[in-house]
């Protein structure tokens, strides 16, 4: 889990980002996971303005510093990864998947700051930004299709780091269980409305209990479940003796 | 690891989505990551048709399905999952985090269809639609800014169901390192440049000798990179026995 102190050491950096939504999506994503430090490397005037308008994520907006180079961007950063595709292999920058290099970076944050890279939606990063990358990190998309959405890589990444290994193993909170006795009881319930209703046969009554006591465990039932169902069958049953 | 079967066993179903380009952004997400299963509920008309015009992901979009009602078009799936925020809390479904969620989805696609169900932007999931879910995921948003954008939304599930655990334990591909021999003659010619510079103090030459072959160990150079080493400072080492 990173710490607050890691979180404010993530820079974003966004390289000429040209549509305001995505600006905005980047900036949103960083303030539902706890980032705040967007940095904009050459940002498109008009885009960076109407994003700056768009609701949500407007204190990420707000602080957003502006840079003409990369170089400048990343200045204070001891780490400096760059985001890209498999595109990119020629360039024979260490090339490590998300999982992998959010590890790393996540390492990093505890001591010093670092700097998330991402290029313009059309052409990515160039080889002079990709060269001031110390390696460069990549979603693990398809082959086929493997450009992503600026907005959505940005939120990918960011929530790789803040993701909770730990959370995939917890159980999730447990509703109180039924116990044996309720289990019994609306067994008990339920068969006596079968037996009214003509649904046992009586040369096999006894295999049938069986089955129907079997069959409610499986029911999982909740203890709160278990109160409900005995109140719905004793309901069924008052009917049935009055129908028959 | 999700096998091809499974991704096609998982439905991305859409409730009264409004933005064309976020039908258009859960597409592009889905082809990303290898799904193709949409599906949308009581979409708004004009959004889907915009959607589908919109480049990327149109594969994806063309077989989409249109349903009248969750029921419909949950109806063949073993799991149906609703993502929520913690908003939803009282209504007393089980909310699993993401991390934890996607691992019993990922164990369910294995045999039988799942329905990952995301409300309308504005509105999310309605109570008679979450009376159709077997529980709700939620995203680790923070708790002053959980509301995430519905295109990204779509787009973390995806990515943890494909997500690789074992990739973040593996070692990225490593380049070949320089042997101690390459090494041993940088550390020579730094050693020469640095005589020949006037860097080296005679007094403390001995320890100079240690210091450097440490410092030169401590660059962690690829074979290729000690390579060229040798050839800049073999220049270097001529240009300074000319000019002396």
């Amino acid at each position: 889990m990173l710490a607050p102190s890691d979180l404010d050491r993530l820079r974003v950096v966004l390289v000429a980002p040209r549509n305001p939504l995505n600006i905005g999506a980047a900036a949103r994503a960083m303030s539902n996971f706890g980032f705040s430090r967007l940095r904009l490397v050459n940002a498109y005037e008009v885009a960076y303005r109407e994003a700056r308008s768009a609701v949500g994520a407007s204190a990420v907006l707000a602080g957003a510093g502006e840079f003409k180079t990369l170089a400048d961007a990343a200045a204070d950063c001891t780490l400096v990864v760059g985001t890209a595709s498999t595109a990119y292999r020629e360039l024979r920058h260490p090339l490590r998947r998300l999982e992998y290099g959010g590890r790393l970076i996540r390492r990093r944050l505890a001591a010093s700051p670092v700097a998330l890279v991402f290029g313009s939606e059309k052409f990515g990063l160039s080889n002079e930004d990709l060269s001031h990358c110390h390696w460069l990190m990549r979603i693990p998309t398809r082959a086929e299709h493997e450009s992503m959405n600026l907005g959505q890589a940005v939120a990918l990444c960011l929530y790789e780091l803040v993701r909770d290994a730990g959370a995939a193993r917890a159980k999730p909170e447990r509703k109180r269980r039924a116990e044996a006795g309720d289990l019994e009881r609306i067994t008990e319930l339920l068969l006596d409305v079968l037996r009214q209703s003509g649904y046992v046969n009586p040369r096999t009554a006894a295999s049938t209990v069986e089955k129907i006591r079997r069959l409610v465990r499986r029911l999982d039932l909740s203890a709160a479940d278990a109160v409900n169902w005995q109140g719905m069958l004793r309901q069924v049953l008052w009917k049935l003796g009055r129908g028959g």
